[in-house]
This record gives structure tokens, C-alpha cells and sequence, in this order.
């Protein structure tokens, strides 16, 4: 099909990268066009097929953004902030739909990508799964359901390489049930338990970590009280959902008008 | 304090009677003015307290209820489809919030309640605990926002007395994600699971129900895709949950227009 | 039945004591013959049943151990541990069964339980349920049986009120895990993990506690490696286990030899 | 390393086959030595890392399994029964250890099987996973150390592809635990409840399945009383612990007299 939008993949040679070319030449909804490495990589110039051990697929990795931008109606862009800023500015000028999965951002790389979105369609999200942002909207609103008699803990489970706690989508979770309730998540953390802790403080949100194996990703919002709980919970089981969740905000931007957009929107929550 | 409402329980010599008295005589947001049984029951015209081996309370056990709904702001009402359409409306005539949680009520038990909610305000709900009417809110919510490459499942655990499965509460939750899907659930419900039983058909809503100990109820909706799954977990740990969300619902009544309400409205959600 | 083990109980006033009296007069394989509180308490020489609200039982309230352990042939004890060290010598002069939950004990405390267990049965532990029993020695079998690709991680989770983490529990588990695999538990031991803590090290046991609502009593011992995980879980949903426990415990060590046992004993794992 | 016990793996196409010659190539503790194909198929002749899309890897596949046995010192077998066999007088004639996860063998291909095992080392296991076959010996020591105060209930959840429930796996738990209570699985087992069910009759063994999205396989067995429940939990989020495992049986294998063994044997559980 000739009307499938074509995406261009930055960060050809990184993990997340593999697993989103990997994803656009799995689905039928679109076509792979380009993908990006930074000047110099060994890959340049090679088939991306063949670089990674297999087959040819008729896309040679490129370090020209312009030209490859041109070609695409979406790019897909887990990689750095400097990076994203640029790519936001050149695909905004090939009216490109910029998929932005790149964590770190400080508020001046966040102007700059909000001044790209004047004049094409962004999508910016800390998490792309579907299942972890519809997860954080829920939080939200059981929190503002539900009054301080149910204690917030938030549960999550990672890989033993995991170098820090809570993981990030803990704290999203937590800010997403503390912006419920109306207080600050920095007035009612309690994460690290050990010892003689005293009871637990009525409002408070704590976070717990478990670590082991080769655990993807496992959230858990709990909500505590007298005689009943309710928990929300999420699991990851293949890094793939990251990739499908990137690709399915591509799509969705295709008729979208100009303009700053979140996962939120693309899932309609 | 005198403005504490007054309120009456009904079938006091029951399970969930003894469970409501017991909560209600425990808070101090309302009082017990009154507890009602059939005429000829044992315990008419003893002290509530003694009648269930414990000291005196200073309510006697009646079977006048016009009596004792004229000292009623409230009566909370767990008994029978006769009983309870005649409580609807010696309970509207005395202007007192009606909480109802019992069930089986035919269309002719219903088409009387509303008649009677005309005068004063009635609560209504098949599960008064506030943890599930939330789960049911949410459940379709999800089931709304996510398409049919999430399978649902619905699975509960209960007691090993329960004679039926699945509970009444797990059928709730499956209408509420049949309605999020905009399907009928008896054309896509799939329980009792077992054999040969070829490929799960996409669409489906599975139902599980697991029976032991004293499990009080348990319910999981579960939506699962590939890579990754989302679960709406309740856990009821003891049954005075399901008397203190009557309690809750007499008080929110107090001061609301006549009608018929439903738990989503006591909890605003 | 007039062979039925009479019991005496100890802390007739604590929370503990309370369970325990339930626990026995609901039992038909034993009968209650004594109550003990310190001496000076309110209830000494008040039928237990009306010093706690209910009807006469037939067993008054007494401070002398002396006399009411001459009619017993178990003794149920969760107090402290100078009044246990007291009952321990005065039991075995009645060649009466102990059962102590009592915890906190001391290295003179128990030379001195232990002397006493020359003369009659002592059955000791820290949690008298069966299940916490069984799932301690199912952790040392599984920790000895899997190498140190299966990350041990230890979850607990326990009511708002609980002042201390991990729950003492967790940490005869953590105990058990570190005795399976050779090591010690204060080598590997690792709690409270937060902030930027690293890759997680290989053979460490970790430990999570997660505080909310009423939860009675929950742990779960996971063992996570590449590609599968095992959890071994114990829920307490009632304190009532404890009782049932000791109770067990005290009908066990009827015709036993002289000896101080613990509940694997009583369990016979 | 020559002194790396050389591996034949054979169905070399088909979706396990490509599993363990991954895990195969991936290890340092043995060589691919063969890949055997029946003949006729596309890739005889082929390297099997071309003909998998990917590098060549120096392995041709091949139908003739003779040739190929003489190199190995273990053969990894997920076939079919008539083929398992075939492959079981070859490999006993090659000296070779014999690894058969192949399933559905009739008591004349056991028959056969055991004969081969007179001159060489054979393992078989309908589960391959350590975990699973951990779980297996726990359960019926937990059977069998718990009364029927303890209601058993086995709870799987698997891909929505899969067609049949309860699973293998949950019913080689389910005999484990009648094993452990000295009763035939036939006689008390109960999957499928729906309906009006009554009560759950006591010493029964039940059953839920569970169908939705790609989950690999999770398993609990439920011991739940009054108060009190344990969990035995296994989760599979990898096909490739299946592999593994069966590379483990062949290690093992290496230095064992000649007989039939199976996955505890292997795990000294």
C-alpha cells in the first residue's frame, strides 16, 4: 500500500532503537523508510537489515537527517536530549509527526520542542505504554475518590541491573495519586522502610522496590483501608509495548492539527 | 449530640443486621434508635444488647415499624423482597433515608421502590462496599478505552461455602466491561472454563472462580494484551465493609432531594 | 467429655488472651478450667464472660497460678518474659503442657525455660501458625536447591500501625533463605533499598515492607531468575490462627516426653 | 574449549528447535555439534544460522542422524513420539545422552525408551523448567503436611492460543497434591465450576484457567483454611527457561550411569 505513512527510527544502533525498527517492519500499518545513526558509526551506509545479523530490507542507515526527514510522515525518537532538540526543529519542517521518547529534557530543551510543535504535531511521553499512562490516569482518580482512610502504597518489581529506586513510573504513579488527593508528593513520600519506623503516617504514599530476574516492569497503586483494598496494577512482560506504543502515536498524529500532544490523547483518556 | 441522625436497622436478628447494629452502635456519627423483627421472633421486646449475649444498649427489639421509623432519619434495610417494599414506603411517609441492600427484588418490587422514592430519598445497591461500586465505575472505563487486543477476564475467589459461581459482584463487573465495549455480555461471556476447548475467541469475557477457606471475595479484572496486562484488583477482607458503606450512604442521604439513588452517587463517582 | 485436656490461659485481659479464650471455648477437643491476670487487675474473681461483656462461661478470673495450674493439663501463655519464666517452672511442677508465644525472651530466660523442660512438654515459637511454620521450612529447602541465578527477595506486608520493618517474620525467612544457601543473613541482608542503590548484588536477599489498612498479616518469599520466577506466599486474614495454633500445640504435647519443641515439631515437617 | 560436550539438537525448525540452538550457541559450557531435520525439508544442506535469517554459524542441518549422533555427547529432542523413538535406540547406540521433552508417548514408546536407557543416559520430563519441577515436589510435601482443613485450588493462566484447561502442567500439581493426600486426583478434582455449584465439597482438588494475551504460563496452588492460606506460585515469562532447562539434563547427564531419569533427578530435589 502506497498510503501507509513511512517513519524514519533515530538511534538506529541503541536497544530501543533495534526494537523500534523491529516493530515498523513487523506491522502493515506503515512502512519503514529511514533510519538514523550519528555521524561516524560503523553502520553508515550499511543495509539495517544486514548490520544486525540478518536479512537485507532495502534501508541503509544514514546520518542525514534532512534528507531522510523528507521522506517520512513520522519519526520515531528514543535517543538525547540535544539530539531530540534538533530532530524536533527539522521535523517540524518536513511537517513530520515527532515521536518523542527521550527522557532527561530540561525546561529549555522543552521550549525548544514546544516552539517546533507551532508548526507539527508532537507526541511526548515519559512511558508509551498504553497500559502505564491508562494506569496513571486511574491512580489519579481513585485518589480523588477515595479520602484517607485508604493508604497509598505504590509497589513496583524491575530487573536486578536496575540501578535506581522507585523506578520512574513509581514516582509518575505517586505524583498522579498525590495531584488526586491535593497535596504534594514531596510532603507525603515514604519510600526506603527500614527499622523502627513508627506507624505509618495517615496521607502518607509509600514505595517499595523489588528487584530481581530478568523482571521487565511490574507497578502496583494500592489502596488500603479497614476491611477492603483496591489495586491497580500494571505489568510489562516484553519491552516491545514501549515500541508499539510509540508507533500507534505516530499513526494516530498522521491528522492531527499542529501542536504539543501526550499519550493521554493518543489513547483518548 | 442530639443531631447525631437516628438509625433504624431491620432484620436485626441476621448476619448482616447483627454486622449493621454492631457498626452503627460503634460510630459516632449517628445513633441506633431502633431495630426491627418479624412479629413472633424471640428477641421483641428485649434489649438488643442482652438478646445477643452482651450487656444492654437501651434499644428494645421491636416489630412496630411505624413506631420506630417516626424516630428515624435513616433506615438501613438488608432483609427480603416483601419486607423491603413495605419498608419503602412506611419509610417515605416517616421522610427517612432508605438504604437497601437487599436483592432478588422483582420489576414489581423496583416499579414500588421508585413509586416511594418519590417522597423521600432511597439508596439502592447490590454491593455496598465503596472499593467495588469503584471497581465497577473503573472496569468500564478501561474496557471503554482499551480495543479487543486486551482479553478480559474476570476471576474471584470466595469462601468455600458460596453455592453459586461466579459471584453476583464478578457479573456486575462483567456488564460494566461488556457495557465499556458496547457488547452484551451474554454474547461474549465465557465461564466454566474446561477440556478441549479450542483458541479463546477474541471478544471474549472469561470468568473464574475459585472456592476455599473463608475468603470473604476477591475480584480481578484483568486485561491482558501482548506484553503487557492492566488488573482492577478488589480484596474485601471482612464483611462490616458492606455495613459501613450502608452507614456511609444513611448519612450522604440526609440532606439530598427525594429520588432514588445508587452507591456511585454516595461516592460521587 | 470428661477426658477433653483442660487449658488454663494466661493475659486473660490482652488482646492475645481474649483470642485464646474464644479460641478454646469454641473448641470441643479441650475445656477452658482457668483464667490468670496479674494480681491487683479489676477482673480477678469475675467470670471471664462477664468481665468481657457476654454472658457467665463458669470460669472465674484468679492471679494464683499455683492453684489453677493443679487442674490443668495445658497452659497457653503470651505475656512477657518474666512472668512466663515464672509459669514455665510452676507448669512443669503441675506436669501441665506450656505453650509459650511469649516473645522477647532472653539468653537467661531461656536456660531457664529450658531447665524447665527437664520436667514437662514446652512447645516455643515466635508465630504459632501453621502456615508461617510450613513456609519457613519451604524456604530453606528452595533456597538450598536453587543457586544464586534465582535473586531472593522477601515482601511483607502488615497494617498502618505496625512500627518496625521488616516484620520479624520476614526476617525468620530471610534467616531460613540465608540458612538454605550457606550464608549468613546480616552479610546479604538488604533492606530499605532507595534512591540510587546500584545493579543489585548477586546473592543479596532483599526485604520490602509495604504498611496499609488493617492487613492482618502477609509475606511473600519470591525467587526470581532469567525467564521464571517462584513465590512462596502466607496470608494471615485472622489473628485467630495464632490461637488455633498455640491450641494445637497444647493438645500435641499431651502425651509427648518431657522436651522443649517448637511448632515444626507440632507441624511434624 | 574441545572438552565442551558437543549438542545435536533435532526438529531444528521447528519453534523449540530454534529455541535450544540459541541457547545452545549462547552457552559456554558446550558446542553445537548438529541440527537434524526429516528429510526432505527446505533447509537440509543449509547452515542453520542462513537458513534462520540470520550469520552463518558453521553448523549445516542434516537428516541423518546416525552421522550426526556419533559427534555428540547429548541429543536435545522435542519431537514427536515416533520420531522420540527412532532418535532414543540411535542415541543409546552413540553413547549419548538422550533428552526427550517430547510429549503424548504411548506405554509401548515408554516401553522403548526404557530399553534404550539400559546403555545410556536418558532424561525425560513432560516440564523442563526447574521452577515447575521444584513446584511439583512442593506441592505434594504441602499436601501431605496440611489436612483438609485446607482446601487446594490450582489456578493457570496461559496465551489465548492455547486450547486446552486446565493445563498439563496444573494437572501434574493437582496429582502432586493427591499424591500428597494418598487420594486419586479423578476422584476429587473439580474444574470447570460454574452455575449453581453448591457448596465446595471438602478434600476437593479445583481448577481455573485463565486465557488472555501472550502469558507464557503462571501457576498457583492454593492452600487456603479459615484465617490462613499459602501460595505456591511458579510464573514462566520466557519460553526459554524450557531450553534451558533441557541444556541443564544434558550437562548433568554427562557423567551418569545409563538408566531413566527425570528434571528432579536433575535438580537433586
Amino acid at each position: 500500500m502506497t498510503d501507509r505513512p513511512g517513519i524514519v527510527i533515530t538511534g538506529a544502533s541503541g536497544r530501543m532503537g533495534q526494537m523500534l525498527i523491529k516493530t515498523v517492519l513487523a506491522s502493515d500499518k506503515c512502512r519503514l523508510v529511514g533510519v538514523l545513526e550519528r555521524t561516524g558509526h560503523d553502520w553508515i551506509g550499511q543495509d539495517i537489515g544486514t548490520a544486525t545479523g540478518g536479512q537485507p530490507v532495502g534501508v541503509a542507515v544514514t546520518d542525514d537527517a534532512v534528507e531522510v526527514f523528507a521522506k517520512a510522515q513520522a519519526v520515531i525518537d528514543f535517543t538525547a536530549p540535544a539530539a531530540t532538540v534538533g530532530f524536533a526543529g527539522l521535523a517540524a519542517q518536513a511537517r513530520a509527526v515527532h515521536v518523542i521518547g527521550t527522557t532527561g529534557l530540561s525546561d529549555d530543551d522543552l521550549k525548544a520542542i514546544n516552539a517546533a510543535a507551532r508548526h507539527a504535531v508532537i507526541v511526548r511521553a515519559g512511558n508509551m505504554s498504553l497500559g502505564v499512562n491508562l494506569l496513571v490516569q486511574l491512580t489519579k482518580k481513585v485518589a480523588a475518590a477515595l479520602d484517607e482512610d485508604f493508604d497509598i502504597e505504590i509497589i513496583e518489581a524491575h530487573h536486578n541491573q536496575k540501578v535506581d529506586a522507585p523506578s520512574g513510573t513509581a514516582l509518575m504513579l505517586g505524583e498522579a495519586a498525590a495531584e488526586g488527593r491535593g497535596v504534594d508528593l514531596k510532603d507525603v513520600s515514604d519510600s526506603g522502610r527500614d527499622g523502627i519506623t513508627g506507624a505509618r503516617k495517615r496521607g502518607d504514599i509509600g514505595f517499595s522496590a523489588i528487584r530481581g530476574g530478568d523482571i521487565v516492569g511490574e507497578h502496583d497503586v494500592l489502596f488500603a483501608a479497614a476491611g477492603e483494598r483496591i489495586v491497580l496494577r500494571h505489568l510489562a512482560t516484553d519491552r516491545a509495548i514501549f515500541a508499539r506504543g510509540a508507533l500507534k502515536a505516530a499513526l494516530w498524529g498522521q491528522d492531527k492539527a499542529p501542536g504539543e500532544y501526550d499519550m493521554m490523547d493518543v489513547l483518548g483518556i
